[in-house]
């Protein structure tokens, strides 16, 4: 029942959507009706949902976030990455997505991004249909 | 199984409870244990869980959010609204409650929030008992 | 089905790790396969998933985000913690986990921590199994 699937990113700080894969792997479970979990085991790296049609609406946020909670900040943690940890738990490890009729029930706008905050990484993606 | 309903937000950024109209679709579905899930398939509206009864907390909320996300940023995104998009992922698109007797497990002080973050509009609110 | 512990925390904002204690009521359950829900039932601290291995990042987590929301900010509410509710929006009120094989499947530098933004408080947490 736990799905998992890798991805590679390619900046330090990139939105990539992931509604494709999750959605085929949706389609090979048979699942009709429920709630997908999908999980993120990082802790530099997060999930959410926004606009997948324009995409400077993540490159617009991907540059907020990087002016909220700047890479550089009088951080104490020796990787040099608190930033990314913080970005990581202001956006989530998770979203919960209702299926219905076997399909991921999204707005038309929404698309389901993967947060990277400290890449480039090959990073792991775990889903589970309840 | 999957719940709906509309709200008709009257301000560009304000939080409208939302608790009364889930407890009620809870109500009629009889359901007496497990998962409330409530989604909001928008991209520039979220979705969080916080004090219902003193109506400066959330007034305090918006203000400090907008001043977080500045309306204005230079953001590239054309529709000018990017701000709205990056606050609804810093709240988040869907929220679970315990259900426990029948009744949504809150807290004392919490209420379910709609976050409208480019208002005014009508929005849609989903719910799905699991 | 509805689990409950409670928690004392003794700063005014500080992240502590719940990881152990979820695991043992799992473990105390039986359960196999399914979510884990922990729902934190106040307004003035939330829930996050984050790096349990260096205790910097948690203390860089706390000290960025009372630069991103001061706690004094010319706030109306009167009880004068709005700068906590506004923190435990950001952060969430509840995390879902896989369990798999009896366990809580988190990465591995992942644990989980109820976030404390107006303590020092005794504080309750909410879990179930689905």
């Amino acid at each position: 029942m736990l799905k998992e699937f890798s991805i590679r990113t390619s900046q330090q700080v990139e939105f990539m959507k992931l509604t494709g894969q999750i959605q085929k792997l949706l389609d090979e479970s048979g699942i009709q009706e429920g709630i997908c979990y999908i999980y993120i085991p990082h802790t530099t790296a997060g999930i959410t949902i926004n606009e997948g049609a324009d995409p400077d609406v993540v490159r617009d946020m991907t540059m907020e976030l990087n002016k909220i909670v700047p890479i550089e900040d009088g951080y104490r943690h020796a990787e040099g990455n608190s930033a990314a940890h913080i970005k990581a738990s202001m956006m989530g490890s998770s979203v919960s997505v209702i299926i219905e009729d076997g399909k991921l029930v999204l707005g038309t706008w929404q698309a389901i991004f993967f947060c990277e905050f400290d890449g480039p990484r090959t990073r792991r993606v775990l889903v589970r249909f309840n």
